[in-house]
């Protein structure tokens, strides 16, 4: 019989998925706290249908049912702005799980505060990192919500009892929910991730089964695919000509990107709880882009921003990835970023071809490099070769001041 | 006629390739400083005989030929070291030109401390990178020493007036060199770089002649090759348990990665001087071995360590790309590094397929993943997730009183 | 008798103190480069008159003279700007030189594009600071602009040669610039170095007659002087209740600190050209400034944004130091403070008294400072010593790993 | 009565003070755990007699008593490395207390182990930042060892009852103690810090009677001390002349800076669990120790050096403050900063008047402060200042393409 530490709720807004674990969770605030529940499930393109959530949140006796389509705001006000960063957790995960939370976290306190209610809940476990992302958001937007994080308080710790509870309480569970999955899996327009038990021997490569949004590089066509993706103010706009909107472009990448084999990361990782982890990552559409991006910086972008945003990078990427995304310093990271990308605007072109997103071309009506500096020919003057030497001699002043004093 | 800024010059140590540049430089110091040429020819991996270069050199009348394998050193010294800091500039480039020439500069200080010289004389032109590097290094180990660069004193600066000079001093000349290269190539055991002409322009695609030392992806087996890589102290030391030298190993991983069309790059970067330049790069092994340091560290350092060194990074890969691997500020990163590494052991599985070094297994007897902290399963009290809430409640308790503040 | 390469210059505008050296200078411009010389002298709060540069310009032939107050510009553009990042270089100088430089280049470029003038001219040496960050302003403003540093290049080196070239040329010479100063001295509002001469062995203290803009703490009152700052986001509105203008305000603050023995700076500091020099800085009203903005970022900035803050500032003193103000990696980290200060305000109780500004009191409604959280008295429920438990078991999980892992 | 978490605890390493609170505290685990106590007293240079806590301990029931005089190793081990970084947290603080928790923590797991204890406690309470430094050390050096924290267990929450507590278990409590102290104190030989009750407002100046360790400035002789440090690898070892031992030098300093009144700070600060308090800090002979190592860096540092120290230092001092002392991340910036202290070496001239410690002098034998370089007079050669031209022509460089590119 599950018991938790009863406060007093009134009424809870629930991020509800409708599966069985955020059903049975929907069904223990029910008893646990004997409060309202509001549930609320978004659309973030993890490409499952909401209505069956609906018919489930009905049954069970939910009055206010939020069913929403955010994928246009995910990728615009979340995705976008952490690719203008080229934000890497630990030199490679594109942070396709961290991304989504704030943003699920936004809409429940908005809607905590739409329908009055006094708490939050959400279905993550108390081992990982989402637990955080969650709650630091929701405390971030309202300091006064109290949040319940139901699998930190119940006795329904094992698959079995969990099901037993389900059933005891006339909540479906399906067939194939009924044995353990063999790992569990998260899924958003940026990126499925894929960890725990079968995945968890860090020596032992992933079978094929476990991904399920990229086809392997050794499926992938023997012929490339070349396209071009358009930018303006660091953000892509088009492909191949086409403007599309944030979602719909990211929707078209992600299917490029399936299609060539590319994306996939197996990776083991720091959680901000302290352990470590090992999660695969399909993140096929953003690998496109997180290279497409680098390719227009490269020409657009002066070396001194180019620089500072590499050295201020990981600490951004760091902040998200742990949960900071409505934390100042993340604000203020973000205010710097975005400053070096007004002009960060042209086309890339980009080869994707058995896992490789390769920046074949470039090109912009504000690029930087400039032939008559770098060529080979006699540049007319534009750079005078014996100011390097002057460059040099004082670069190197210290140097030579350092070693006569240490001799 | 050469022109040059007459100074007393008794003796100088040329870095001497052999080639027909290089060839003219000798000459033209012989004549412009009327000063004893020693010349050194170091094999640092670049696939070219070295007998010919003496041969060359005693033909102009050198006494002193100085001729030095130096692939281990090369290895030991200088790229394993830079390869513990995972460094990449501008995200992207594994710095193979870059780590190359402190130990060319290092060598000529030392021979001209053997020889008695006064002066020191590279063959890298006053635009690029590689003449800051020569001459900040040559002035770090040696204040006193004098500088010659040809590129920035001759009038040499057509391919033509060139070849009328060595033509006219008895330098022989090869037939595929009267005409203009199409583009210029720089190599080493850690990679090839191909810049210039042909590549100018950064929207057109590198030619597949322009590649060196890499076949395609796409000509690639279409069966992939796994390798498992032993580390110890941060550097690998062996190849599917076989233990090789630091060059030997990197000459494997060079076969194995040309062999699977890995290690391509084609990149617009900054340099130091100021200008943006596009390059091509091939470095196949150190693409595989980048991968494969990620791996081992990914088990085995903790997550404190791995988040500094991800932070100091692009400074670290900064300074080596501008020239300052002899700088106080490279000595103390390469101390914090180092530090890091002491526990980097263990063994790295890769599989190496068209272009792709994915890692695709880790262990290690030092080995940070604990999987009773990990795992879905109960994990009988190794991790009590109630501690997760006051770890949540006091990370965000800021963020509250920040909220509460601005309300 | 002057030598320089003589370039093609139609007009130049001269940064004109009115002094000897520049005096001497603009001649030198009109007979070495045959060109018309506009001038350009600027009210900073050096605290000199400003109509004698006008006639002396006038009697030297000049049709184009640009005489302006820009303090408040000063003040609020630059200064103001720089203090809310509590710049400070190598740990001690306020950067009171280094903010002036980038303003007096900005209406140099403006008046030659006025004028049609294809050229500007400073009188700052080649062995110091000012000259790169004049014409690394200059340049960047407008990257056509021809530059003339004449201490760079006429053969007046010698104050004798100087002085003989002035009395050749019927420019006046006042008796006390006959003789050698015996150091140099640099003014503005926000402060006054010196440096040379008397000043350059770094072991011997400086004369009391160094100082000119604060009397000893020794020769201050007796009596401490209260005082309080008001602040909105980020800068100083008033002293004591008193709204003021951004220079009234510094103004103000002078001579407090002037009369308190305040802002004394002895220091031995590296310039970008590569050697190290020794400077004495009086900087009264900024160094009571400096203290007060830590006071009230103390309880109005959250601790994230305050140590992002504090983690970037030495790069962006770094970059105003070195000239690089108008740099965008300079514009970006100025976008990261200037979203932080936002909310910094209130007021501030500083405390003078013979050399010390010591904060004694901040208030501000906007304060995140919270009694009831920090009191040692029970606090009703604000906050729950428990979370700590949880709080430090998984800060420390990582560590106890790490600790397992390696024995 | 109080209750407790009963853990299954034998034997337990108590950080004993033989003040009230701790006697309590020993009492208590005594009877709750009823468990074995060991007492561990330090003589960190506090100021206290150490006796009487025996006599209390064995009056108590206690058996293996331990009491150390660790002054040398404190300043040795802790404070001298963390002064070689010139570390202020926040800018201000100079982290007497931080520094020695990690000491104190390290000894009681020695005797832990020593004493085959299986437990570890301290007297810190649940809102501070001690608790977390005592034990992420015990738990970086100890994984398996278990922590008491009796104020975050028990329920003695208030002045009362903890008195009747005592009271009832005999324990003696001093007639002063009986009411509330008007805010509480920790000290150690590098520094004595104030908070809570009377200093709570941060609107409000701290009394005099807060200050133990320093006179006021207004009491400072009316003349000035001056005296001379001399440096041997970044660290203190003697004072005029005179060699003395870590621990020797810095009660020197102290007792010079009390006299002058020097070192006093009242800072608002933010914690590392989460809110912000005010703290006032009296370090005499820390304050001159800081401002000393900077005027002996000037000299002998390196500017590549020198400012990465300076970026790297909020960082390092945010780690102690935060109680990472014996993380893997402060152990690499130690490397780092230990690796640049190689020639820190020579002497500084410092002058101490009433508050203010002002270098006024500096001299090395390493010094690379080169007169020459930076003379204003002919300096032979040693300088070309057409080299300046070339060097600010090729920083412009990328400036100048940027403004072209964007006009």
């Amino acid at each position: 019989m599950p018991s938790a530490p009863t406060r007093d709720i009134k009424k809870v807004v629930l991020a509800y998925s409708g599966g069985l674990d955020t059903s049975v969770i929907l069904k223990w605030l029910q008893e646990t706290y004997r409060c309202e529940v509001v549930t609320f499930t978004a659309d973030l393109g993890q490409g499952e249908e909401l209505e069956p959530a609906r018919k489930k949140a009905e049954m069970l006796g939910i009055k206010e049912i939020f069913i929403e389509d955010l994928r246009e705001e995910f990728c615009r006000d979340f995705v976008f702005p952490m690719f203008r960063a080229n934000a890497l957790y630990e030199g490679q995960y594109l942070l396709g799980t961290s991304i989504a939370r704030p943003l699920i976290a936004k809409r429940q306190i908005e809607i905590a505060k739409q329908t009055g209610a006094d708490a939050v809940a959400h279905g993550a476990t108390g081992k990982g990192n989402d637990q955080v992302r969650f709650e630091l958001s929701y405390y971030a937007l309202n300091p006064d919500i109290k949040v319940i994080a139901p699998w930190r308080e119940w006795s329904l710790t094992s698959r079995t009892t969990l099901i037993e509870y389900a059933e005891k309480h006339q909540i479906p569970v399906a067939k194939d929910k009924r044995g353990e999955a063999p790992f569990s899996v998260d899924a958003n327009l940026l990126h499925s991730s894929s960890e725990g038990k079968v995945l968890e021997d860090p020596w032992v490569e992933p079978e094929e089964m476990v991904y399920q949004r990229t086809i392997s590089p050794e499926e992938a066509p023997d012929q490339a695919t070349v396209i071009e993706i358009g930018f303006k103010k660091g953000d892509p706009v088009s492909i191949d000509g086409e403007a599309l909107s944030p979602a719909a472009l990211l929707t078209k990448l992600n299917a490029l990107g399936k299609a060539n084999g590319i994306g996939r990361l197996d990776l083991v990782e720091n959680r901000f709880v302290g352990m470590k982890s090992r999660g695969v990552y399909e993140t096929p559409g953003g690998t496109i882009l997180h290279a497409a991006h680098r390719g227009i910086e490269s020409i657009t972008l002066d070396r001194g921003a180019a620089h500072l945003k590499d050295e201020i990078m990981p600490r951004y990427a760091e902040l998200i990835y742990n949960g900071f995304w409505f934390a100042p310093e993340r604000e203020m990271l973000q205010a710097l970023i975005d400053k070096s990308q007004e002009h960060v605007e042209g086309t890339v072109r980009v080869k994707l071809y058995k896992g490789n997103a390769t920046v074949i071309g470039r090109k912009s009506e504000k690029s930087l490099y400039s032939l008559k500096h770098v060529t080979f020919e006699d540049d007319a003057g534009a750079y005078d070769q014996r100011d390097a030497a002057g460059f040099i001699k004082l670069n190197a002043l210290r140097l030579r001041l350092l070693k006569r004093g240490r001799g």
